[in-house]
């Protein structure tokens, strides 16, 4: 049974469930359903998919994600990143609008929602680890411009198309004088008002006296004002006549089953982009439902929001969807409207079945340019050029991954930059590991505590080298140590022991083990004695299994300071003889 | 001048050469130059060039080397790994024996060349650690089985091709039925021979009364004596009428001055093999240098040594050659016959000046299947299966390396075996990385040590906590900690003081520190102090640069020992309230 609800948390949260956290679940579910139509449609415009294909993505994944997922308040559905790498990864293979490339989306979605399924069984939930955080916030960053930018086309009411920023913004330049002047309207009007919405709105309300949680709850409304009124508008003055381009008719239907594409040719050209969407889809989420179960202190299990995610994106695949993942200003909105467990995700997913088969209808006058300017508005909260500033302070290491992570997924695309990013982190890293510190070390006066001589006041013997190799030993760096070693004997005749102090040392491959059975053999010929001190149990487990430990031309210390008062009285007396 | 005698070795041992170095360098010469006529014939027929390209490849690289390297030892030239390597890369751009294959080799040794010589000048030649030792072995065992196997056609007189081992295996079987038995007897016969001289030769000579030296130089000369004898028998009974392939005319003339084909083409397709050529054989090359100078208590300069490996390709390149690098087997037979500078290399090519020129019209009737044997025997010596058994005792990830590197080398090819197993090595030393060893500690009675609660006998203090991280906190393990720490906060109210041990952490990235920004927040919210201890000056000096040094919640002890004497009396006090 405990193994069982493991893979079934809804067991878990189910059984205790009661009226207050019904109805807490059931007003959070109608804030997100409102908040969550427009944007919808919106992403989906964004994913190059028609706009019923945001809602549908929303509503079985939601469900399946409340059944599967460990996270309370995490919303499932379209998302900004997310929708732009399904552009980006589709656009290759059919044009948009075509049937090809809806098809296209649903096998993305079940490639994705496969290989997220096969890493949280196999508990492979630490690979997403090898993105770091700089490299994570360079792309957000990076993906909000190419965003942004991708949208100003609709604001504009021109055709234009790009992956990159260099070719959208040609193609943006190439049609100006194809401008709509009422879509730009529109657009401009849209955006303005949107982003008066976040800054100016709420202390509005606050100073006309609504109370902090309506006045919130209204500020998140901003957009379905915008739609609304623009909807209307267009309506009225029958804008849609003079070029302005609508969202048109959307089917009035529950998610229908679709078939995705399972062509070897077809999963062959998506196998790659799916992997990267899952990755960055999955990072995106935990980090939500991280720090959302924090402010509750709750836990997540990120093994099995993999099985969460998965189960959310095959079930997308099979309903007219594309690929999802935990969203960020969605989840925010369900924590905030006080979702206290899964089910909020369930409701929200009747809300939007509702609007599915009723009001569909009612967006068919909604302007493209809208839709743009909520997403213009919701992406550029993303844009946070902060980190470059933060990490050049801390590490050029860093910056430079950031950097060039931003540069490229401007210039070459996301998919090239963000896995650029990663692999010069770990080439970065691994560089960085090739050259060991290793320090020589004296006693701290009235201490049994050994530092660095180059930095602390501390006491030596000419006799008695110590070296602390502040590194773990293995093949990239296993030379290292005897060369170090062999510069500092030839300037040092009068040494008759060397301590490897090996506080840092963190693991012994084959390679450094060979490294320093070739300093044993040297020392041993030069009579010199060789010894090792606070060797850490792991290690010493692991070179008990060599002949390392009985071929040592001296000891094994627990502490540096055993080994120094063995040691050194030992030299002064071999001295005075 | 002291710099410009760092990039030209020889001025340094030019200055002090005398008479003495002289006649010792001579006679290593000669003992070397009769040694590589036979070796060079063969390694060319390995890399599916024609014979007197292996002796044009052994003259001007010496000559080079002897200027720019700084082994007194090396002898460079053709050797068997790389000349299988060369003609794995050439043999998919052309047909060997075709102006375009020499055309190639040309090339492959110009940029090999040219890329050791730009790691030389750029002092990058640590790069060649991400070769790890067991890497190395596994790969030079594996390409001893491919060469000893595809020398066996030669052996039984039979055409037959391929470049892996299953390829190799079904070509012999198809053709077996084509066997040529004089062919045959001479192969087996030769290689019977070449066996015996390398086992039992010494010791009957020895017995026979003659002197340790002359053995050694007699048992040296055997592959001579196969050549002598089978050349002559070949001649005498007229066998290459009855099908015995022979080395044929060789063209009597000192090298040729050549061009390497510059095509972007050519350049493009033989980029990547002659970079991983060039990093094999300079690991090759510095190992066995290495150990030769250690004999004499010399040191190597690896980065000198890639310059001097490019100018030998480079040289290569322009005079009919092909790739080359330093040997092991002439350069210990150099060093074993006592030479004492480069200088004794420039005399071995004048040697084989001599010979190209004068000794050409005697090899005519030399069988191909006396270097077949040759060959066989002198790589049969690389086969070591023991690298499994050592590692397999050892450390279970180096085990799967090798054995990687071995399955894919013999099934998949030189380059993909040992790219394959390079970067097998780094993704399992990332993986290791990515779950560190956390361990709690505690104080070693009577001494100020603390070592991990779980093996030693330790004093601990239920309200301090103290946890030694073993590995360096970056992105790929930066979350960890945080969830280690919250797993044991929630099964122990009772601490109040949260201390990390940093003794083995050698550095902490951006990732990381935001981590432990997050762990000291967590930590200020619930009241619990939070402490780092034995912070190493480069991490320190790092941390200086970021906010979190003054929002510590808590201080930064030099030692373990500080923390605990200032933290354990403040909780007892506490507790007593």
């Amino acid at each position: 049974m405990p193994s069982f609800s493991r893979y079934l948390p809804i067991l878990t949260w189910g059984r205790a469930y009661n009226r207050t956290a019904l109805s807490n679940d059931l007003v959070a579910a109608i804030i997100v359903t409102i908040m969550l139509i427009p944007q919808s449609l919106a992403y989906a415009m964004l994913a190059g998919l028609p706009p019923e294909a945001g809602i549908y993505a929303s509503i079985a994944p939601i469900i399946l994600y409340a059944i599967f997922g460990t996270s309370r308040a995490l919303a499932v559905g379209p998302v900004a990143v997310v929708s732009l790498m399904t552009a980006a990864s589709i656009g290759e293979i059919a044009a948009s609008g075509t049937a090809g490339y809806a098809i296209a989306a649903l096998t993305l979605a079940l490639l994705s929602g496969l290989f997220l399924l096969a890493l949280g069984l196999f508990r492979l939930g630490f690979i997403a680890n090898f993105l770091s955080h700089p490299v994570i916030a360079g792309f957000i960053t990076a993906s909000g411009i190419l965003i942004a930018t991708s949208q100003l086309k609709h604001v504009l009411g021109i055709k234009a198309s790009g992956a990159t920023l260099p070719e959208m913004v040609t193609a943006l330049v190439a049609h100006l004088g194809q401008t709509n002047p009422i879509t730009l309207t529109i657009g401009v009007l849209s955006t303005a008002f949107l982003f008066w919405v976040r800054k100016g709105l709420k202390p509005l309300l606050r100073r006309l006296g609504l109370g902090p949680r309506l006045a919130d709850i209204l500020t998140k409304a901003g957009p379905v004002a915008a739609v609304v009124i623009t909807t209307l508008c267009t309506w009225g003055l029958d804008l849609n006549a003079q070029g302005v381009a609508i969202v048109g008719s959307v089917p009035q239907s529950l998610p229908p089953l679709t078939m995705p594409g399972l062509s070897p040719e077809l999963i062959g050209q998506l196998a790659l982009p799916a992997i990267l969407i899952s990755i960055i889809g999955f990072v995106e989420s935990v980090s939500v439902a991280q720090t959302l179960a924090a402010k509750k202190r709750q836990r997540i299990d990120p093994d099995q929001e993999l099985i969460g995610l998965g189960a959310a994106n095959i079930g997308a695949a099979f309903t007219g969807g594309y690929p999802v993942t935990g969203g960020f200003a969605r989840s925010v909105v369900n924590f905030d409207a006080g979702a206290e467990t899964p089910a909020a995700g369930a409701f929200t997913a009747i809300g939007l079945g509702i609007a599915a088969i009723a009001l569909t209808p009612l967006v068919y006058f909604l302007p493209n340019a809208t839709l743009a300017a909520t997403i213009i508005v919701a992406v550029l909260s993303l844009v946070d050029f902060s980190i470059l500033k933060k990490t050049w302070q801390y590490s050029r290491k860093d910056f430079v991954a950031v950097l060039v992570t931003i540069l490229l997924t401007l210039a070459a695309g996301v998919e090239i930059g963000v896995a650029t990013g990663v692999i010069l982190s770990i080439v970065m890293h691994l560089l960085h590991t090739s050259k060991p510190h290793v320090a020589e070390v004296g006693l701290v006066p009235g201490t049994e505590h050994f530092r660095n001589i180059r930095r602390h006041e501390v006491i030596t013997e000419p006799s008695l080298l110590t070296l602390r190799v502040d590194e773990s030993l293995y093949f990239v760096n296993a030379r290292v140590l005897e060369d170090r070693l062999q510069d500092r004997l030839a300037s040092a005749p009068e040494i008759r022991n060397v301590v490897l102090m090996f506080s840092a040392v963190n693991s012994v491959d084959y390679s450094a083990l060979e490294s320093l059975e070739a300093i044993n053999h040297l020392l041993k010929e030069r009579g010199i004695g060789f010894h090792l001190s606070e060797v850490k149990g792991p290690v010493m487990d692991r070179l008990a299994t060599a002949h390392f430990l009985s071929e040592l031309n001296g000891q094994v210390f627990l502490s540096q300071y055993q080994a120094w008062k063995t040691l050194v009285p030992a030299a002064q007396t071999a001295a005075a003889e």
